[in-house]
């Protein structure tokens, strides 16, 4: 490994940095973190004394950071998160520690924003279906493909107006939607019609779009019935995290045509999915890839570094996430 | 059928509509039109004669309506058409012939412009693909899915830039894509940059999104030359007709990789798809429904009704094409 190459990591004086990730990761960090850092993993046979020393740590993708990691390292000030949502790091010992924690601000809202209109379009359109069905040969034989729904008029709840939750909402008011939203509070001088209930906010949609931070509140927060409520038309989109949703009580809502589509980006045990949807035309099934283009990976390699040099610079970080 | 219920057609005060389509038409013109008109079709008994006296025509779907066919209706002074574009319909002996056409305005113009955008969408973000990956449980296997292209950022250049192509450039501008465009002429009070030339546009997109009415001159508007100047990583979508582009040109460019990717949910040769694409993660292909909700067809009903009843009111008509 790169990383690791040489004897004097303990020498150099680019600043150290503690990558924690999966050995499994193909996220490749190290190749373009190297270059300004010394990188220092926990194979590394230096890492059980250099690592008490470390001031900053790059947590890469999903990989949980738990509180017995973070007691492994008493000299860290920053904690260096990789991903929008940080459900994966125990940010209230950080807190408590005083370590600051960042996450990758707004360097993926909008290609997600992107991803969950595409996923809606795709699922009231019945796209990925009808490339299927013009795939197999099926166009000839049948004559046409079931309708689809307008897009336009609609009305979409967004569950947790964030940035990504603003973005939607504008791609979907140019295409004719009524954007209503819950949030954890009423935002001042937005113009769409908040609920403080999620339940209620199903009940006046005709979708829903789950992009909200997962928390021990938020957990399964679109349960069975938010589902009754949102109803048997009702198409939920999710490109948050996975667990906002109970996804056994989803699936069984699904199959049994109690709602009436679902586009996921997110699973609650990635990267299984659920195989009951394998045979179904009302659902899209992505492999959580909404910030997967080459211009989201720059954008994560220049907040990352951006952060790091920030850091050791004594200067203000550029996404640090505020405790609440 | 219906329409031929009852021996009265010629005495009923409804008045008489001529129905021209293909047997094989199953969209059910005649379920909603004869509440309020008597319809005569081809096979009706008392056509021979009837028709000769007719001064309404419907033409379903894309059934071509030839000079032959007009030929036999001396009495004709209106065809409604069913679609946007009326390549089908023999316009230039119509207007020669002082018998008015309407098509259906734009009934389906926000649902054309979604699906475009959808399609757009799906080629970029590579959103149909993914769900394939998905559903064959490759996830687990591979571990992720190959990157998708930002929407953010695209120069998209819009051929035809008419009520659709407006509509899909309100929705791609909202996702942060720069618009062009060619048309007949440049359009006053657009802001977006215009062409006189198709491949000059193209040498200057990232996208091209086919859109323009099928003409003698718009037929194989876009071929090789055009799709070299896109050059490689360029993207197709045409939810035009098929005919706008040499399909056999636009498949070798996609087998060959000189392209890189296209939506398409027209073909040249409709229901037939070109089989060469059907192994194609790159390419999403549609069976013509772009115009396929609920609610266009209902707006379609509307504006079919509306043309007849304003034309036996003697009124203006709701959606009459200028002849140029």
């Amino acid at each position: 490994m790169a990383s690791l190459q040489g004897s004097n990591i303990a020498c150099e004086t680019r600043p150290l940095v503690l990558i924690h990730q999966w050995s499994s990761s193909n996220l490749n960090f190290n190749d373009w973190l190297q270059a300004r850092f010394r990188l220092l993993e926990p194979n590394h046979p230096a890492f059980p004394f250099l690592s008490k020393s470390c001031r900053a740590l790059v947590c890469v993708g999903a990989a949980p950071l738990t509180s017995e990691n973070l007691r492994q390292y008493p000299s860290l000030e920053l904690v260096v998160g990789t991903s929008t949502g940080l459900d994966h790091i125990d940010i209230a010992l950080c807190h408590r520690s005083g370590v600051k924690v960042t996450n990758v601000g707004n360097a993926f809202s909008e290609d997600v924003a992107d991803y969950a209109v595409g996923l809606y379009m795709d699922v009231l359109r019945r796209i990925s279906a009808a490339d299927r069905f013009s795939r197999t040969g099926m166009w000839p034989v049948m004559g046409s493909y079931a309708l689809g729904s307008k897009l336009g008029g609609k009305r979409v709840g967004i569950v947790g107006l964030g940035n990504i939750g603003l973005l939607i909402a504008k791609r979907l008011e140019a295409c004719g939607c009524i954007i209503k939203y819950t949030s954890r509070k009423k935002k001042p001088d937005i113009p769409h019609l908040f609920y403080a209930n999620v339940s209620d906010l199903a009940a006046d949609s005709d979708a829903l779009i789950v992009c909200c931070a997962l928390t021990k509140e938020t957990r399964h927060l679109i349960n069975k019935d938010v589902m009754t409520s949102l109803g048997k038309n009702g198409v939920i989109i999710n490109i948050g995290r996975g667990a906002l949703i109970n996804e056994k009580e989803l699936v069984d809502f699904l199959v049994r045509g109690e709602i009436g589509g679902a586009g996921l980006d997110v699973y609650e045990d990635e990267p299984s999915v659920p195989e009951e949807l394998f045979g179904s035309d009302n659902v899209v099934l992505s492999p959580h890839r909404a910030i997967c283009t080459p211009e989201s990976m720059a954008a994560l390699q220049n907040v990352v570094i951006g952060n790091l040099e920030a850091f050791f610079a004594n200067k203000p970080l550029l996404s640090e996430i505020k405790f609440e």
